[in-house]
């Protein structure tokens, strides 16, 4: 098996599934127990918070919070903000649904919505007159272009027109793979465990002191009551030690995994001269392009009959046939949105793996070529 | 170590930890991916969806959600309802907190919140004038007292008297562990995993259809849109394949625990005669009793030195001290609130674990009698 959709989701690495189980074993108590099982849990989560904060940058006063998903950080952040009537929100179409769906339909008042794409040079100009801005959300890599923004240059920026302003960033793609970490302009930051080789059903919020955010689950008042919810201990702790593992190796992997990516964009475009990649300055881990006039379904098919996983767009956004809102967002015209595919690696994915999808893509496209009409 | 604090959380099934295992490796892939291995993953989410529902009694048409815990669920459905001024809700105070905390501080309309102790003999005078009746909750299992509803048919009557209200019933404490099904006047139910020896991070939502719950995760529209974020299937197959175990063995250990709980009751009056059980009709997995002037927090300390873990109240409400509305709705005197104590066992508790208890709690009050005042 060729698995390159790991921007979907990732292989949990070995020695983290180890780590996981036993702690399923050992550590199964309830953290919010009064008694010396649950004490000891709290205390060990409370460690776990600490060190998340140092790695992402933050201070040991801000707050690190446990969640189920990078789906459910974005609900909390962006529903949690106390709107009101004609504030504004500043976000890109491209961003992941988590963030598009909730500022589009998820809130109740009349908040403005601005969309810019911070991809484009000039996109000081896009900003409108309203300086009440009470909510930025910034995509540290876009997953399906792979774009990386400048998050701490832009984000200056904007504190200083709006200095009121709430700055989110969405990191799943980014963090884990690229080396990020925090200034004091950014509000909170969302990532996941399984893009970076933890397992799935946990997640992280950073959220800095003094914040706004009102708690979106409640209940028993788990988490400082921010989140309520029995923790998983075990859950939690595979979480950190994919994310430590993860960020101590991102530069090496960066280096060797961009190698690859460049490798393969020649590759393919020995095999298909007319394939088109539109973006620069993507992360090396997602290689997005365009093969015209044949649909990527069909590309897809093919590949998967020989046992070789790619995606044309985000997993989140697969049941979207056509018209795609987020390829918009991302310049790439209409009648190319059925023809865009999705390469995405892990930092698991070897030489071995690129060459003999290579070689496949290229029977593959011998088989097939006369599609294209 | 002799662990009775299951009602808080249970031990993971040493064959549901092994399955539970085996799938993070083998079937890591995101369900929501278009190719084959993300396809396949959905058609195996499917079946186990519908074999939760068929176990529970719905229907093949009715729902069911996987969800990050009951926390959430109770959130999702008390939330999700669409209320209009004046309208009211049938809850009880001794209901957990993701119910009342929801009930009371999380609606943002101005709602009637009728308190109905439905262990009351007489809870049908309780019932208000209004039949403007939206929501109304109903816990199978108190997860203090451990008292047993008799839901079906308190649901027949409150659903003759308001057809158009939607009833919702926490099951977290009974289900894996009482036989229980729903019937048609049920319109969702709430259970998870981790109270009967599945994982921590996952649980499940039955909700009838034509339900009009709207959807609480927002994004990229998983679950028939209902409930956004990346699905985990070794997660759901664990919660599975714990939940189908326990509930074809409810039988067989509800008459086990019985014969315990009845044991555990006549050793620890012979200890302390003055010992209180105010609780009847319960769960043999619960037992709640109240030792008069000494305070529980004492007891569990002394016992935890001796690697004996028991609660007085359930983990979500661990924090508060003194006054506690959870026992103040149950019956239970203000000056005995400090003095209970919950002792809650599993399926895995033997009748070894219960006489070493018992043999440890008689040495304890030896040493600790001349405490009480």
């Amino acid at each position: 098996m060729i698995y390159l959709d790991h921007a979907a989701t990732t292989n949990i690495y070995d020695h983290v599934l180890e780590l996981y189980t036993r702690s399923l074993k050992e550590d199964f108590a309830n953290p919010s127990s009064a008694h010396a099982l649950g004490r000891k849990l709290t205390e060990k989560l409370k460690n776990l918070r600490l060190n998340f904060l140092k790695e992402l940058g933050g201070k040991s006063n801000d707050h690190f919070y446990f969640l189920s998903s990078a789906t459910e950080g974005n609900n909390t952040v962006i529903r949690g903000i106390n709107f009101s009537e004609g504030d504004a929100v500043i976000y890109s179409k491209a961003d992941h649904k988590s963030v598009t769906e909730n500022v589009e339909k998820g809130l109740s008042k009349n908040i403005e919505k601005i969309h810019i794409n911070f991809l484009n040079e000039n996109w000081r100009e896009e900003l409108s007159g309203t300086d009440s801005i009470k909510l930025i959300i910034l995509s540290l890599v876009n997953n399906q272009s792979g774009s990386i923004l400048k998050i701490n240059e832009i984000a200056k920026e904007l504190k200083l027109l709006y200095p009121k302003s709430h700055i989110h960033v969405d990191a799943v793609q980014g963090i884990g793979k690229i080396k990020y970490q925090v200034t004091s302009d950014i509000d909170s930051l969302v990532l996941t465990s399984h893009k970076f080789g933890g397992p799935k059903g946990i997640a992280g919020l950073f959220l800095k002191q003094g914040h706004k955010v009102a708690p979106f689950l409640i209940g028993g008042g788990q988490q400082d009551n921010f989140r309520s919810s029995t923790e998983s201990y075990p859950l939690s702790l595979a979480f950190h030690e994919a994310f430590v593992y993860s960020n101590a190796n991102t530069e090496i992997n960066f280096d060797r995994i961009a190698k690859l990516q460049s490798h393969l964009k020649s590759e393919i475009l020995k095999v298909v001269p007319s394939a088109i990649f539109p973006f620069e300055n993507v992360s090396p881990y997602i290689t997005c392009f365009i093969i015209p006039k044949i649909s990527s379904d069909i590309l897809i098919r093919h590949l998967e009959s020989k046992q070789v996983y790619i995606a044309s767009t985000s997993a989140c956004s697969s049941k979207i046939k056509g018209y795609n809102s987020t390829m918009d967002a991302l310049g790439i015209e209409e009648k190319y949105h059925k023809n865009v595919l999705r390469i995405s690696m892990g930092t698991l994915t070897t030489e071995k793996d690129v060459n003999e999808f290579c070689l496949i893509f290229k029977v593959m496209w011998n088989d097939i070529a006369h599609l294209v009409r």
